[in-house]
């Protein structure tokens, strides 16, 4: 098992990763400090996974919520089904609640958490690709609005992470690509080392070779926490995290929500942003070329969806987050392994990214 | 004017107090750093003072929302009908909030803004002498959910609070003396000079002489001041704010949102309290006649509603957030000037407050 640490200060917390580690009583116990315990899962991942984790909880007083998986279940509906379940079970301030999931389930236990009676402590047991390497470490929770991803959130750190890797024998195939979208993220934003090591192993991954997948999340959750230590409340640097998101966010909102997964939906985004960067005279040719391949040999799509013309994505992207007083901002690539955030985007080249990448 | 400093390192904000201060432009171009400001009020306040606030954003890209009057739209409801309003208007995340209102309004406008693409600055300008010595101050915003008072919400400070005292003019009698309810408890907690002060001149108040307010809302919102600078997430001291809220939520809860005030039900819980106090021996009987005695002088109930037996009472308090591992706790007074929080309630005893105290 390895041991990484989210350096916040007081909020600082362990990430655990390796496989079976589920199995351990000695993890949970140890970050668990109170007598009540919810469980929130989703009825994909608790016939597989939830037995277990009760084991690790007895003499504790357990309570769970299952919900239906997807992304339409990232909402204020959901969380307000979890309140009442809280309330009805008179569960109170000092009760800890673990996500046991995805990312949908992560982002919204941990935004229900973080709303709970004003905070309770919560644990995330990530059992999807990408929730391990990316979702589930950093403190960014939320659900949906209807209008806008992840617009209803909240900063709020975990006890500690425990992605146990062997889950992730269970995961159907266009989730573990949906994962490796963000992984091959990380090479791009900054990890260029990363990045080759993916160019040269991606088959080992996509086989599930569990040496390949267990040194992958390590570095993707290496990558992360550097940046969300430096930058816990994305005042800057920890943007960089957004690469294809702006665009990414855009499609999963403008065709609604589970339509694509959201790996999916941001593989498309970072071959759009690419594309822009390639106008900006920034990446060059070949390197566009390298990454959208590598984005398809990991069976992610690259094409964006024919419903959305240009004018509807400028609609939903003038809602993204990392806009400043009407100006459109988004993650960019200088070059493979360096991302950046301009003050605002070329309007002209993004309609033509918008109208020209991908399309026919 | 005033103006009070709530030190909380970087996130210190001042709480400016003043008769007519809402004419000054200097004060809320201050804190308003942004071009794009959203108010939030409702239909009582808004034909009294949103055009007054409106002039003093010129210049500004200015939205407003109307909320019906009343308790019972503190809700997960509101927040979503300002939500849909902030995503429809593609207002970001650098814009202002502004709570324009009683506590209702800076409740739910303070979690909104802590919630809004994970949290956008707000300013409180409280129109209520309860607003203006309580719930403005301190940073604690929830909405209600239909099982307990203020059970979603989070701590998330204001960038200033602007307490115009000529607001208070236009108050309803009713809400006045709810609002004494919260400045008695001041005295009651932690300041027995205040507590003197305000059995001399507690007519001077009702009379809404204007010296005399300015001088309670000062002494209050220092008060709070002090006990939030030292704990702001209430881990401890900071509950002694609540005396009388244990009471005071399950009345508001049992008996339907808005059919008491919060003042209201709270001066009730105070007796509660007192009278528990008595039980325990720490108060003496002249002691709760003193407290009773200036909170019906005030125009406050001071007997429980008829409607709600002990039972009833004692179900809904189990869901109370001070509440730990299924132990009941309230703050109860020493004497008159000093409030503790005892690790449990003996339960026979608080049985007999519940049967007994203003029970005929």
């Amino acid at each position: 098992m390895k041991t990484l640490t989210v350096n916040l200060g007081e909020r600082s917390y362990p990430i655990y990763i390796g496989s079976r580690i589920l199995e351990s009583d000695e993890l949970l116990a140890r970050h668990l400090t109170s007598s009540q315990v919810m469980v929130i899962t989703n009825e994909t991942v608790a016939p597989l996974y939830l037995e277990r984790v009760k084991q690790r909880l007895t003499g504790k007083e357990t309570a769970e919520v299952i919900l239906p998986d997807g992304e339409s279940y990232k909402s204020i509906e959901s969380a307000m089904i979890i309140f009442d379940r809280l309330l009805a079970g008179k569960i109170s301030r000092d009760a800890s609640l673990i996500a046991l999931g995805g990312g949908v389930i992560g982002d919204l236990v941990g935004f229900t958490a973080a709303c709970y009676q004003r905070g309770v402590p919560f644990i995330q047991i990530p059992t999807t690709l990408l929730a391990q390497v990316d979702s589930s470490v950093g403190g960014k929770t939320a659900v949906n609005h209807p209008r806008g991803k992840n617009m209803i959130g909240a900063f709020y750190q975990p006890q500690c992470v425990l992605a146990d890797t062997s889950t992730l024998d269970t995961l159907a195939d266009r989730e573990l690509s949906a994962g490796l979208a963000e992984v091959i993220k990380y090479g791009l934003i900054r990890d260029l080392e990363f990045f080759e090591w993916l160019e040269a192993n991606l088959e080992r991954l996509l086989a599930r070779d569990a040496e390949a997948l267990a040194y992958a999340i390590e570095r993707s959750c290496l990558n992360k926490a550097e940046v969300v230590a430096e930058d816990e409340r994305e005042s800057g640097l920890r943007a960089i995290l957004n690469l294809g998101h702006t665009f990414g966010h855009a499609i999963e909102t403008g065709m609604g929500y589970g339509t694509y997964l959201h790996g999916e939906a941001v593989a498309i985004g970072i071959c759009q942003a690419a594309d822009l960067s390639r106008r900006l005279g920034w990446l060059d040719a070949d390197s566009v070329e390298r990454i959208v391949s590598l984005l398809a040999r990991a069976r992610l799509p690259v094409t964006p969806p024919t419903d959305l013309d240009a004018d509807r994505y400028l609609d939903l992207m003038a809602v993204d987050k990392k806009n400043v007083a009407g100006k459109l901002r988004m993650i960019l690539l200088e070059r493979i392994g360096r991302a950046t955030l301009p003050m605002a985007v070329d309007p002209e080249l993004l309609r033509a990214t918008l109208n020209e990448y991908g399309r026919r």
